[in-house]
């Protein structure tokens, strides 16, 4: 049994780290931490872990953490960079499911994330946990930086164009939907029922933090300049992505359908559509799954590449049990078989 | 493994069947019948089970039903009783999810599903399939009625104060809310999101079918002639039963907290709260489980209590399955220990 | 023109005050206070006001209160009865939208609103603002205390009976489902889309502050001793309250159809269906409408009585507005024609 | 008074209409039609109605169509072009809600609608009811036809653009979002609330029949060679369109938000938001409004425009209503004054 623990556990993030970890058959879960929760018992804040998880919110300090093989990190960013090199020390792996450890360059950290990155030295070692790109580097990493929602949506559906050369990467396009529960568990007024119910709008037109993890990783699969317009929508429900890709074929495009194929043809959590197809975010609702259909609109140069996962599963949650079960040589699906609900 | 096969499995009971056989260790799902889809993939309906589930739906004369060793009916009403008496000729183990068996009168039913029932004989032998009620008549019957969702939720909120002859029977009220998965997956206009989104209604209030249903349940614990006031309401979300029950107590109401306790202390999918708590449709979402608070309000002789289920899990599909491991002398927990999905 | 001010208007019932103002012929808004929010434009928080209300928040200091004819509360509880006095002193009237002058019990106010009262004095001026019971008395006062938004729809659908002795006051049962808007626009956790979304719950069945509200409305028009149970609901839509309603009938309960239609004959904003119908919340979404329907299920002697309002509107603004109308001498539907927005 | 009628009003459309022609000052509704419905009272379909139109269904043979000022259609596609030849014939103005006579080109007509079209010598007479290009066609047409809710939202986003030359109009790109109500009042499985709530899907890519009508309006006003990619999505409300627009900026591009500002400076019912705004669907719900904002992500090339209507007033009904208001040369807004309903 893998001995873990979570740090910071009363977001949403949280919550599915542990519906999926109290079930996971390798995982022993010993301690989640949370300084302002101490004390109350985990199935008190979230009703559905009620006769599963029978731990209570403990500070860190007490938490073990430098006994465990692996401490997940499930809190805001710019919490887990504060701790994470005394973990490393101690021999312990870490995933991270927040963004302190996503993109390698320390400047464009501090200039998205409004500070200066407290252990740059750590972004040249941690790896991206994105399984379909970096498998074996996860294999082996002591720190795994977790992908963010929007960029395994994105990056999983452009993947196959770019590292191809197939498309005019200077122009790419990712007009993403996300339900409300990618914004977190924080009280807000924006996020009230009374304001995102009934309502659709677009947000951080301008620029988005998962703007340049995107931008980093497509880049790395390519030599050519890689420019994307990304616009994140905000949808009146609560879980699942769709992103909606568009980019401009080149003369060479061959059989896309059977290259998409071929690409994600071992991947456990990757399934490609028939053509024509329009994937729904609720055929993945809870299950670690990324579904991926594509479209040529009137035999045109423009290729849509419609791309979903539940946010909080292949997009947070999920994707980091997948990375535990890579880290430690499990079965990459243990723990993951859950089937999406429907309805 | 058992052998099953389930006649009818287009509507929401047919694919929350499905999920939760697909994954349940002891059981062989070896056809699903549908006379208007015939030929279609299952996962071409339902593609949340695309990867979990290969069948297609046939002709229910090529399913090979009379091999099996139990088959789920989940028809529209008036479906099973036409086909169950040359199962049960053949030895083959029936569980009905629809309601033709769940009356014990065949001139009641009659009355309320507008037709005469096609084998009354069989209704003395069914088994209304409430485990925390007839856990041993399940283990050993051959045709199982299982309950319908808002008697689930009601049976389970009253039985141990009616039992116990602790309230006037005469007046009991359950004002019962449920999702519009209650309403089947039936194209209809009043089930369309633009009528029943944003919205809350009564309906039914002048009779229901689950009213008769409710006070058979009820009436066979007591000797005092029950009266049941049941209004039905809609409410706009997809899954879940939030009953709230009134009763007046009688002077010897003693500690109903205890009472409750004591009652379901050893059933595994019926959870009553503390003393005080309101229990959330959410938290049993997607789980085989009935959560129950009690609430005295200003200490009168009033008692409110709270009842919640997922009504296509534990008011369907789990009881289903529920009712089918203690059938088949399987724990009964098997195939049913998924958490809910929150949020 | 009648020169108001509206105090505090940054909730929903602000916003819906607003609305209403905006287009009513008669009234002339001079001024919005914020105190947080002074200097903002009124339409940059609620842009559906954007074109139509050209405002800015300012402080209450320079809003030329003492000025106006009439100026709305839309405060939390508590701020209101700090600075009416001094209002009521200036010859200004006062309609406050809060609590604060709901309940004529000074002791009764400080124990449901956890503080004492500012100004005892004035709880036994102030007019109850429910035109179908006070018409008259608003018609001359000086500060009208807005109905809460459950208790108008309680009483309203329980008046007829109490009136008229025809039920058993002391043990009625009044079940009432919100929409999240009746929680208000303050950032929190409880009323997040991620939380409330799909989802159902009863929360302060213990105790509510719009019960003594109610008990002291209802017990106004009977002498018999009145016990109501009253449970609240969320329920996962934004607008509109559904009151589902018990009651024992005696046994001289006559054609109750025909006593509710003439009880509410000449009311503008009440209207009776005709029996057995199920009134939708919908239908009175964004209108200053209640609809009120009577069954009485199989023949017993429980009464049935739903009546559903928009609880912005004739739960709040709406009511506020036809309140200024009969205070002012105007026609009691000015600015109140409004449809009902379907779907 | 205009003397009006509806020829098919039991959907989405027709009770829109009909509830801005009940308060509308200029407006006689003498009958609404429905075959299926002839004798029901239209207020019992729709209850928001109630008190507000007193007219039942009424068989189109006895509606004195012919004796009306103006008719609108709200039927479903291929109805108008049946009887529209006789009533202009009678010399009655017409207004279709659906897409018969959208297109100029009846074979195109015919290949996206799939069947041929019974009055082609109308399409070129019938004028496109888009008052923001065609006013003064519209002021002296006798059959208006009605654009549909897309091409409103994506038209009025793109054409100062395309208008003035300053994108690559061989490669826009138009995301766009609809509510359910979109899909119209007709029982289906697809838009239940079961199906379509919590979900987020695109449909159509392969080809809707919404694109050759916004390719249509677009090419009118360019000589170059128009490529439009059109991807329509349901989002789980009820109501509301956002379009998310992608061009690719010329060198010659200047200052974009004060051309848009200047094209649509004498429009009542667009309005264009303060550079890097977000509008929202809900700002505009209920009003016959359209939200644009500009975006230039990064300082790029390309230009990000986001457009929002109420698909059944701006997008149908009050966009029908703004015509007639042309036709007759009453003010543009009468009628449609009312302030969008939030939250």
């Amino acid at each position: 049994m893998i001995k873990t623990a979570i740090v910071g556990g009363t977001g949403y993030t949280g919550v599915e780290l542990l519906r999926l970890l109290a079930t996971h058959p390798e995982v022993e879960l010993t301690a989640i931490t949370s300084r302002s929760e101490a004390g109350m018992a985990v199935a008190d804040m979230f009703p559905n872990l009620r006769g599963h998880v029978d731990l209570e919110f403990v500070e860190p300090a007490g938490a073990g953490l430098g006994q465990c093989d692996l401490v997940f990190f499930a809190t805001p960013n710019g919490v887990a960079m504060q701790q994470v090199p005394a973990l490393l020390e101690a021999g312990v792996r870490v995933i991270d499911l927040a963004a302190d450890f996503r993109l390698r360059d320390a400047a464009e950290w501090a200039q998205w994330y409004g500070q200066p990155h407290a252990c740059p030295e750590l972004l040249e070692q941690a790896v991206y946990g994105l399984p379909e790109v970096n498998r074996e580097h996860i294999a082996t990493a002591s720190l795994v930086a977790n992908p963010g929602c929007y960029p395994t949506a994105v990056q999983l559906g452009f993947l196959p164009l770019v590292e191809n050369g197939l498309v005019d990467v200077s122009h790419l396009i990712a007009d993403a939907k996300s339900g409300v529960s990618g914004a977190g568990r924080k009280a807000s007024v924006a996020n009230l029922l009374g304001e995102a119910g009934e309502n659709f709008k677009a947000y951080a037109v301008s620029g988005h933090r998962h703007l340049p993890e995107i931008r980093q990783g497509l880049q790395q699969t390519t030599d050519a300049k890689l420019g994307l317009t990304f616009v994140p929508h905000l949808t009146p429900m609560i879980r699942g992505i769709h992103a909606t890709l568009y980019a401009t074929l080149n003369e060479t495009a061959g059989d896309l359908q059977a290259l998409y194929e071929a690409r994600y043809r071992n991947e456990p959590f990757v399934d490609i559509l028939p053509a024509g197809s329009h994937p729904e975010t609720r055929s993945v609702r809870g299950a670690n799954s990324c579904r991926i259909a594509l479209h040529r609109p009137q035999g045109g140069d423009t290729l849509v590449v419609l791309s979903v996962i539940d946010n909080l599963v292949k997009g947070a949650a999920g994707q980091a049990v997948q990375n535990m079960n890579v880290m430690f040589g499990l079965d990459e699906t243990a723990g993951l078989d859950g089937i999406a609900l429907l309805p």
